[in-house]
């Protein structure tokens, strides 16, 4: 766990913005997203590849952020994921998006965990992450 | 045809603007789809239901829409659908977007024709639209 | 605090699915803003007149959302939207969305709370919330 | 005109699929206006930036997609933006998104073209394209 966290560079067009001419805190959730997905890419599991293989698939069982400082149309923003915490039937990742200003994340903009549950993709129901996803995340 | 189209209104909220201040042009489509939806509804076919009982859906094959004025947060639009041209796989819906001010349709925001075609859900090929429902539609 | 809260029908279109086949997750919090953006309209606050007598607008700076079961397109959610605890800078507003079945809203879906700062629109900073918004809440 | 187009990448995640299992088609307009966003930063010019110095931006009066083959969660897209025809008031792009296979951008998902005006950023009245951005696109 003393692994620096995986990080994946995010820009920002109008369609992330609101009227208040910042982006909209929802997707702050689809780019930790992204981030997430593309972490466990690195790791060699494809989303729909687990899906196909294993039957199952994550499912996001709890959110929460905070927002620190708004970001705006034509931000690059470089946005982390870390394992916090790790159990058979679910994890907990933590997040962050920083302002990428001439190539330093200095700026904490907004700041989150994410708990995923692994259910089956059919009936969707609570199931066991597949070993080999639990054993490259921990 | 001579039927006056479906009405729905649709309150404008921060997840549909930009940062321009205005609503997010893709967002139209979106609108469009919430119209036609309810207007398939009241017609007695609920999407899930069509899909379940059917095991067919819906599918946007071309989408051609003009933006002639701007709509702003709490704005209230009326969407209207309306059958343009209907054939055994495929019908296309003529769609207009007005600002409601003080109960009046009276500035038009957005219009456009949707083309829709019928698939098999699970292998997404093209299918015959079922019988009942274009017969509702036409 | 003793109030039943403010409750707002909400349907699922397809817009507001992923390919689980299920109400993606991000969107339950546009779900609770609209529901938001309705209880100040009932209260006499509409967001763009609020921003443009005050010159300030509400900003989320907190957001904690559980998911307990999925909704389905065509679905019919209804949200509610509470006051949990007020002070003069923030708001915390306590959120559910049940699933509507023959009029009756008896499963939860998720629940949340969103925490809300007042800013100056040009700025952004921090400042105090209206008086009369803060009384027709609190 | 007769460059090649511009190219960009676009990653398929969760938030992009809907219901069907497949890309949602609305958020094709979002790709594209994501590869034009970049291909005018490669010609200098940031939207934000633009907007700061002109007090003018982009709007989109008219878009025009078709759907040829459905995109799914994890694929990569190749999207295009390019010249079509270039006015003092408004400007055609013409847009494609590609499926990337292996390197390989073979499979046409969906294209179509989309109309830009200029308007003051201010009261979002039509206006002259800056000479700069209309030279280095034209």
């Amino acid at each position: 766990m003393d692994k620096s966290p995986f990080q994946f560079p995010i820009r920002i067009y109008w369609e992330d913005t609101d009227a208040g001419g910042i982006v909209f805190y929802a997707n702050y959730l689809k780019f930790f997203e992204r981030a997430r997905t593309e972490w466990l890419r690195t790791l060699g599991f494809g989303q729909q590849v687990l899906r196909d293989q294993s039957g199952g698939m994550f499912v996001v069982s709890e959110t929460a952020v905070k927002y620190h400082s708004p970001a705006r149309l034509d931000d690059t923003l470089m946005v982390t994921a870390q394992l916090q915490t790790g159990g058979k039937a679910s994890l907990t990742i933590a997040q962050s998006a920083y302002l990428l200003t001439s190539g330093h994340a200095d700026r904490l903009l907004a700041e989150g965990t994410i708990r995923l549950g692994w259910v089956d993709s059919q009936n969707l129901k609570p199931s066991r992450i597949p070993a080999p996803v639990l054993e490259a995340l921990t």
